[in-house]
């Protein structure tokens, strides 16, 4: 038997509704009554969730690598060439409070489940000119660490390690404290960084259940600015404190919030502006708020209204503490440009949903995913499957059974033609089974 | 010896700086190291200091009773007469977070140390008509339950003690709970009302500090109106979620808090509005925020403006909630009118610092303290001492040590001439020593 005999497409097809059962036993970690899941970074959960990810890996052959952040990754061996490339997918398994049981973990279950499969292929024969690698990357949210995509960005080198385990969440707990409380501070070399990547998402939007289309090959990424913002007042009495001399961290804030939001108005539809989080000291219905910290996020379709919206922001922060008579600091700032992603391995995300008999249309992702850090250092795919509404970082998230199932037989189909192909994405989009 | 042959000034003046050391003690319980206290309602600080508290009342004679609700009464038996009326003085042992150490402690003690002199002068001969309470009332500074002024307000009955031990915390712990845990759930039916109740408080001013008079003679409190606001939105995800389509909670909040100041602006000097709690759901930097729930205070010194602008603010929140496209709840609404106090207790004040050789001169309080609810159900007096730079609420909150002195003397001054006079201000007032 020889990896010609294998149809690629017929191995994702073969088992229907695995990859919606895999996901239903993870809902189950930080699993909510709603059915959402609040599966925050390095919490109890997100560690139970990891232990399973890891004996899933382990029993399916694969020989799992936790990195000094954490990021998991299970390596397939499925050839014993010396010079083998990688061919690696995964996503991220923690999640929003209170978010959706699909977002993240969805492309960590299907990449699991493409290594299970190519791996039960090579057993039965099939040969392979890659290893393949399921990846687990660390908080991807920015719910309880920030920056977001901080596991991808330390693998790419864009963060570095001790950076990534210094940050901290809004009780001071480090990433680095709190990965060894579940055990998964690692020690491993992370493995290297694969001849292509390709990641399955939810798309966290309406635009592929409007027009009935299963999949989206994401082509570009807008652009986002995000920055973190300290207002500093001082804390005083309510009651007998005199309006003019009151220095009132909150008042700042709530000054920006709107401001924020006003931005938004100036370009619609071509910037989403948002405040998600604010953490308000000492936060007692009595006593003049003595700082606030919160968390400006501005995404954008062109690189000049961010431009702009930036600059704007940061003059709205200044007048903001002037009018309140409190100080200001900048704590972080990140930002990530608009870019377009390889053409050759949406390409091959097409061909392959072609050769399962679906549609598929090209997307633009708004938010940020693990495959955008990856865009740094190898040719990368995005992949989305149908948002049930577009409903996102909400408990209400739903993609549907026969989504999924088309969802794992393209990402399949790729998996087994980057593996037959060396990684390359020309090569595995040009494959063609002998018959 | 008789009762006559004491001078209660001289019986204040006797003992220097004892106040000021039980203060510094205190201060260790939920001590910062800036100088300031975090001793929450109902924490293990405030346990530590109720415990405290009633250990001191017993070493000085004193019979310690707990309510339902945690208020601590320190019943010092002068006389043997069975309709004696009771004297009370006292005020409250819970703080702010990151609040002063004289905040309330002071009246707590100051009322022991009375008590205690008050014991040591009828072991000597002295004979009294009255006997005398030293109480700590839970939870007055509302920062950790809600309302603030809750112990007193259930004494004077106008909170249900099943309403004030439901109260949450925003843990959702109940107040009930929060007591159990530190031991100081009482079954003690409270003591009766008494028949005068006098409060010593920090200023939290610059007024008495700023003119050199050690004794500020509370005759009028401003009016307060306080809501609990809930907005309502929908969790979403900041990127991709359209900005027609948010339902943005934080945004809605942002919009009352500029609201709230602004109203301010309208009657200078007249009017303190301010938001000192808010609290954000999920509170992640990429959710859209599902729900915030805030504390909007507004204090007046005129009933109109209080009513004016109470109707303003309730239509600033559904003019915010519109906007925002988010449901809108009053969770809880209170208010206290202005009132003045009564003049005979006032007077008595004044008298005690006039034979104490210091001047005072009347003053409004803008806060709400105990004496307020006390107000409700007997004779009841305010007095304050400076506070230095009128700072409150704020770990820097600092009064002299002499003005300490001063005040112990004039309290001192009160309750002794209260004790002899069978709690009747005007009596006690007129009372002169034979000399």
């Amino acid at each position: 038997m020889t990896s010609q005999s294998f149809m690629p497409e017929a191995l994702g097809a073969g088992e229907p509704g695995t990859l919606a059962a895999l996901l239903t036993c993870f809902a189950a970690f930080g699993g909510l009554k709603t059915g959402g899941v609040t599966r925050l970074c390095a919490s109890a959960a997100d560690g139970a969730a990891r232990d399973a990810f890891a004996t899933l890996l382990r029993d399916a052959g694969a020989h799992v690598v936790t990195d000094a952040v954490g990021n998991q990754f299970g390596v397939f061996t499925l050839t014993d060439a010396a010079d083998a490339p990688l061919v690696m997918m995964g996503s991220h398994l923690d999640s929003q409070p209170r978010g959706g049981r699909f977002d993240g973990v969805l492309g960590v279950l299907a990449a699991f489940e493409a290594g299970r499969r190519l791996m039960l292929a090579k057993r039965a024969g099939a040969s392979f000119n890659a290893n393949f690698c399921a990846v687990n990357w660390t908080n991807e949210e920015g719910a309880r660490f920030r920056p977001s995509l901080l596991g991808s960005g330390t693998f790419t080198g864009k963060i570095a390690v001790a950076d990534a385990l210094a940050s901290i969440d809004d009780d001071g707990v480090t990433l680095g404290a709190a990965l060894a409380a579940i055990g998964h501070d690692g020690v491993d070399a992370p493995p290297p960084v694969p001849a292509c990547y390709v990641e399955m998402h939810v798309e966290q939007g309406g635009l592929l259940e409007a027009e009935s289309v299963p999949v989206g090959v994401v082509t570009r990424n807008w652009g986002a600015a995000k920055m973190d913002v300290r207002f500093t007042g001082e804390q005083a009495h309510t009651g007998p404190a005199k309006m003019h001399a009151r220095r009132d961290a909150l008042f700042a804030a709530a000054q920006l919030i709107c401001d924020v939001r006003a931005i938004a108005d100036e370009w619609p539809e071509r910037i989403h502006t948002s405040v998600g989080r604010l953490v308000v000291q000492p936060n007692s219905p009595n006593v003049v708020p003595a700082q606030t910290d919160l968390s400006v996020e501005l995404r954008a379709v062109d690189d000049a209204i961010l431009r702009e919206a930036e600059a704007r922001i940061l003059a709205c922060i200044d007048a903001a503490a002037k009018r309140a008579n409190v100080g200001v600091q900048i704590l972080s700032r990140t930002s990530r440009p608009i870019r377009e992603l390889p053409p050759a391995v949406g390409n091959l995300v097409r061909t392959c949903a072609r050769a399962a008999g679906v549609q598929s249309r090209d997307i633009d992702t708004i938010s940020g995913h693990d495959a955008l850090s990856l865009l740094d250092v190898c040719p990368t795919g995005l992949m989305f499957v149908p948002s049930v509404g577009g409903i996102a970082h909400n408990e209400n998230e739903e993609t549907h059974g026969e989504d999924l199932d088309t969802g794992m037989t393209v990402l399949m189909g790729a998996a087994y033609r980057l593996c037959v192909s060396r990684g390359d994405p020309v090569a595995a989009a040009a494959w063609e089974p002998r018959r």
